[in-house]
C-alpha cells in the first residue's frame, strides 16, 4: 500500500483512517514553496499507479512542468557493505552546511511500500533527517524499466520544483538498477570497498564503466593504507576502459565517512565535473537524451503490452516460441508471421 | 548493390547482363550439397531487403529450417590493427587440417555492398580462400540492430544447412558491433594487441566483459615479451569483471598467427569452452534466449516502424518531442498523450 494514499487496506481498514487527498492547488502550493509533508504527499500520488490518481497527478506534473525547478541530480551506487547510507549522511550534512537544499531519493530493491522503509532510512541518516535543509525520501523500486522506479523521474521534478538544488539518488549496486539509475543523473558516483580483489567479484558487468567518480570509502583507521592501495589498483583497472563522459578521466577518490576526511574533496570533484560538463555542453545533451530516452521507453512498452494483449496476437505468439525453440522456425520468419497475423488489429 | 541479384544497375546496365536467379529447389539442393556458388547466391537472397526477394527467401528459410545443419558459432572482435584477417587465416586453416569445414562470415561497418570487399577479403585471407573446406563471405552491415546486417543469423543458418561445422564471425572492434555478435554466437574471442597500455584506451565500453576467451595476438619476436606482459596485465583487470558465462573463468592466451604458435592452444580452449557450456546446459539456453531475443527484436522494430509512421502519430510525436527538450512537458505525461492519440489506430 502506497503511505499517505487513502485506499482501502487489507488489514486493520477499521484503525487506519482514510486521509483527505488534497486538491491540486494546495499540493502545487505546497510543492513551490517548499512545505515538506505536501511534497511527499505529491510524491506519493505520482508514483501511484492506481488509475485514479493518474488524472491528479498529470494535473500536478502539468502544473510544476510550467514552473519546473533546477537541482543537480548525482547518483550514488555500491554493492551492499559500501556504506552508501553513511556517506550520504556524510555527504549530505556537508552540503546542507555549504548552504544547500538536499533531497535524498533512495532506490532499494528489497524495500517494500511501507512506512518501514521511510523511517528504516532516517534512521540509517540520523543526523540528516532532522535538518531542515533535508528531505529523505525511499522511492519504491517498481519491477518495470530495469527495476528502478518507473516514476523516480517524476519525482526529480517534484523535489526540484520544490527548491532542492542537489538530488541525491541512492542505489544498491546490484546490476541493473544503476544503468537505470545513469540515464536519469548528471554524475554517477561508485563507491568501492577498501580492501578490493575477491569481495569485488560481486560488482556487476559495465558497472565501472559507467562512473564519472570512484571513490574508495571506509578510508579510516586501520584501512586507511589498504584503501589507498585499492584506489591505485582502480587507477589502473580504470585505464583500460573508456570513459562514459568525453574529455572526463574519472578520478578515484578515498574517503572516510566517519571522519568525514575526503568528503569536502568528493564534492569538489563533483563541483569539478559538472563544470566541465556543463562548459563542453554535454550537461545539456546528455539531459535532453535522458529525456527523450525516458519518453521512448515508456511508449515503446506500452506499445508492446497493448500488442501482446491481443487474444490472436497472444495465441499465435505462443506457437511461434514453441516452434522457434525447437528450431523448427527462423526467428526472422517468425517475425514477419507475428506482425501479418496482427495487420489491422487496432493499438 | 547485392552482388548476384538481377536487378537494375545504376550505372553501366548495359554491361551487366542480368543473372538469372535460380528457382527454390535449385538453391535448396544446392545448400544441402554444399555448392559454393549456390550457398554463395542463397546468402545474396537472404540478405537482400528488396520485397520481390522476400518470397523466395522466405522459401528458402522454410526448407532449410527442416533440415537445419549444426554448427559450432565463433565471434572475433578485436580493434583495428589486432591482427584479426591474419588470426582468422592461421584458425582456419588450423581447423581445415584437423578435417573441419569452415565458414567465415565478416561483418565490416565499413565495407561497402560491393564485390570489391569480397576480393577484399578474400585477398587478406590468401591461403584460407583456396581451401575447398572453407567459405569467406563478408555480410554487409545494415544500419539496424546494432550496426551488425540484420541478417547475419540467416546467413548462419544457411552456413549450417550447407555443412559448415565452425562458423567464425569476424567484427572490428568498435562499438556495438560486438554487442550484436555475442548475441549470435557461442563463443566470443577478444583479441588484444601486445604493448597494452594507452593505445587499449581505444577499446568500447564492455568489450572485455562479453569476452568468453582473450587472446593477445602478435606474440613473436621482438614483441614476445610485451604480448606476456601484456597477457598478465589482462589477467589482472580480468579478476575486477564478472565473467560474461558462469563458471567460466575467461583465460587470456597469447598466440602468433605468423609462426602459428599458440594457435591450436586456442583451439584447445575454445573447444575446452564449448565442453564447459555444453555441459553445465549454458549452450543449449543460450542458444534459446538468443533465438527468441532476435525474434522479439525484430517485431518490436517493426512495431516501432508501424505506429511512428501513422501520420497522426508522427505529427504529435515532433510536437512532444519539442515539448520535452524545452522542459514544458514531462516525459510520462508526452507517452500517455501519444498513446492516447494512437488508441484505435490499426497496427
Amino acid at each position: 500500500m502506497l503511505p499517505g494514499i487513502a485506499a482501502a487496506p487489507r488489514f486493520g481498514s477499521a484503525v487506519v483512517p482514510a486521509r483527505r487527498m488534497p486538491e491540486a492547488g494546495e499540493l502545487v502550493e505546497g510543492i513551490f514553496s517548499g512545505d515538506r509533508a505536501l511534497v511527499s504527499r505529491a510524491i506519493t500520488l505520482v508514483e501511484s499507479n492506481a488509475p485514479a490518481h493518474r488524472p491528479l497527478a498529470r494535473e500536478i506534473l502539468r502544473r510544476i512542468g510550467e514552473r519546473p525547478g533546477f537541482a543537480h541530480r548525482i547518483g550514488i551506487s555500491g554493492v551492499p557493505g559500501a556504506g552508501k547510507s553513511t556517506f550520504i549522511e556524510a555527504l549530505g550534512n556537508h552540503l546542507c552546511d555549504a548552504g544547500h537544499r538536499v533531497a535524498v531519493l533512495a532506490v532499494d530493491p528489497s524495500s517494500s511500500l511501507s512506512r518501514g522503509s521511510i523511517l528504516g532510512d532516517k534512521t540509517r541518516m540520523e543526523t540528516l533527517s532532522r535538518r531542515a535543509e533535508c528531505f529523505i525520501r525511499p522511492s519504491p523500486s517498481g519491477g518495470a524499466l530495469g527495476g528502478v522506479t518507473r516514476k523516480t523521474r517524476e519525482t526529480i521534478a517534484v523535489c526540484e520544483a520544490a527548491g532542492f538544488d542537489v538530488v541525491l539518488i541512492e542505489t544498491v549496486g546490484v546490476g541493473q538498477n544503476e544503468i537505470a539509475v545513469r540515464a536519469m543523473v548528471d554524475c554517477f558516483l561508485l563507491l568501492l570497498i577498501a580492501g578490493a580483489g575477491d569481495e569485488l567479484q560481486g560488482m556487476k558487468k559495465g558497472i565501472f564503466e559507467i562512473a564519472d567518480i570512484l571513490l574508495v570509502n571506509k578510508a579510516d583507521g586501520e584501512n586507511k593504507t589498504r584503501a589507498e592501495a585499492t584506489r591505485l589498483e582502480f587507477e589502473r583497472v580504470l585505464h583500460y576502459l573508456s570513459p562514459v563522459t568525453e574529455g572526463w578521466k574519472p578520478p578515484v577518490l578515498a574517503a572516510s565517512s566517519i571522519t568525514r576526511a575526503g568528503i569536502a574533496e568528493v564534492w569538489r570533484t563533483v563541483e569539478k565535473y559538472l563544470a566541465h560538463v556543463e562548459t563542453t555542453g554535454a550537461f545539456e545533451i546528455r539531459r535532453r537524451e535522458q529525456s527523450l530516452a525516458w519518453w521512448q521507453a515508456l511508449v515503446e512498452q506500452e506499445l508492446r503490452l497493448r500488442f501482446l494483449s491481443h487474444p490472436r496476437v497472444a495465441e499465435l505468439s505462443d506457437r511461434l516460441e514453441r516452434d522457434i525453440l525447437a528450431g523448427r522456425l527462423a526467428p526472422s520468419l517468425a517475425a514477419e508471421e507475428l506482425l501479418n497475423s496482427a495487420a489491422q488489429l487496432p493499438l
